[in-house]
């Protein structure tokens, strides 16, 4: 039986949202979500640090087993993307530390595979992720919800078994391979 | 009297250089230099792993007290600076995991501090640190003097000696105050 943990990443230069998931053969539950507020923090290097601390400290404490990070690959500027690259070059060189395997996701590949809709709203994805995961309070940070959305589309990209592995990985294909999910 | 060793980093995603030196008062050697090699790996992760194990493995075999990184803040595009970000945030998280301290340096800031002239070439980087720290024979790859050129600048800027400790952290400053190291 797939027994694994997966640590979702949405990597911000101001706030990273975490999620951590737990898979038990086709069942998937919430073990925790946050965030890792960076906001106040002025210096850089003093964010990069943060960074580093807080996702060791997450390995270190769920022990997962895969790492999923959401993956913007356009944005603003050259300056902004440089410092983005670093926070996420910052969170996966933590995973890597600890021997994790990671893999990114772009951000309309996470909406479409938990809503079936690419250009979701945040709230949409939030709001399916509280569905399909049973927790009623929307968190105060959409932030936290990015990630485990991150670590929720890894699990379905993945498949929920290999003997029923979906090429799409989409929530349709979640949906196909697991009916008896969709009465939640 | 001081006692340090450095460890300079040109992080990039084809290959990076390192360059490691000592500090011993006035007194500054080299330790080594060379490149990690990204080219072959067409796998951006691979890369990032890469990067991963071999700065860790740097730290773990010379124990460096401080490390440098050059860090151009500008590109060609936001997709070349999102990889090099990321570069750049694996090396300064393998850092960061075990407890060195980091600062970054422009490239003409450390051209400046090596050579006086911050549009200076890099043969006149490489040869004002061939004759800075007494190695004769030109290194094969230039990205290695590039990463022994921000250790080099991390230690003019920091000072010889908190008692004439260099504000300006330039060549003309270092000469300055060792006037003894211009017989080299």
């Amino acid at each position: 039986m797939q027994d694994k943990i997966i640590l979702g990443i949405d990597p911000g230069t101001n706030i990273m949202g975490y999620g951590i998931i737990h898979i038990q053969g086709k069942k998937m539950s919430l073990v925790t979500l946050g965030v890792i507020k960076l906001n106040k923090l002025t210096n850089h290097a003093d964010k990069l640090l943060r960074i580093q601390k807080k996702v060791d400290a997450l390995i270190q404490e769920y022990k997962p087993d895969e790492m999923a990070i959401e993956a913007p690959f356009f944005g603003k500027n050259v300056q902004s993307m440089l410092k983005l690259g670093r926070a996420q070059g910052v969170a996966i060189g933590a995973a890597l530390n600890r021997n994790l395997p990671f893999e990114e996701y772009s951000p309309r590949k996470i909406k479409q595979a938990i809503t079936g809709n690419g250009n979701a709203s945040k709230e949409q994805v939030a709001s399916m992720l509280m569905n399909l995961l049973n927790f009623k309070e929307e968190p105060e940070y959409m932030d936290s919800t990015d990630g485990l959305a991150v670590a929720v589309c890894h699990h379905f990209q993945k498949g929920v078994g290999e003997h029923n592995k979906s090429k799409s990985g989409s929530w349709k294909a979640f949906i196909a391979n697991n009916p008896d999910r969709k009465k939640n």
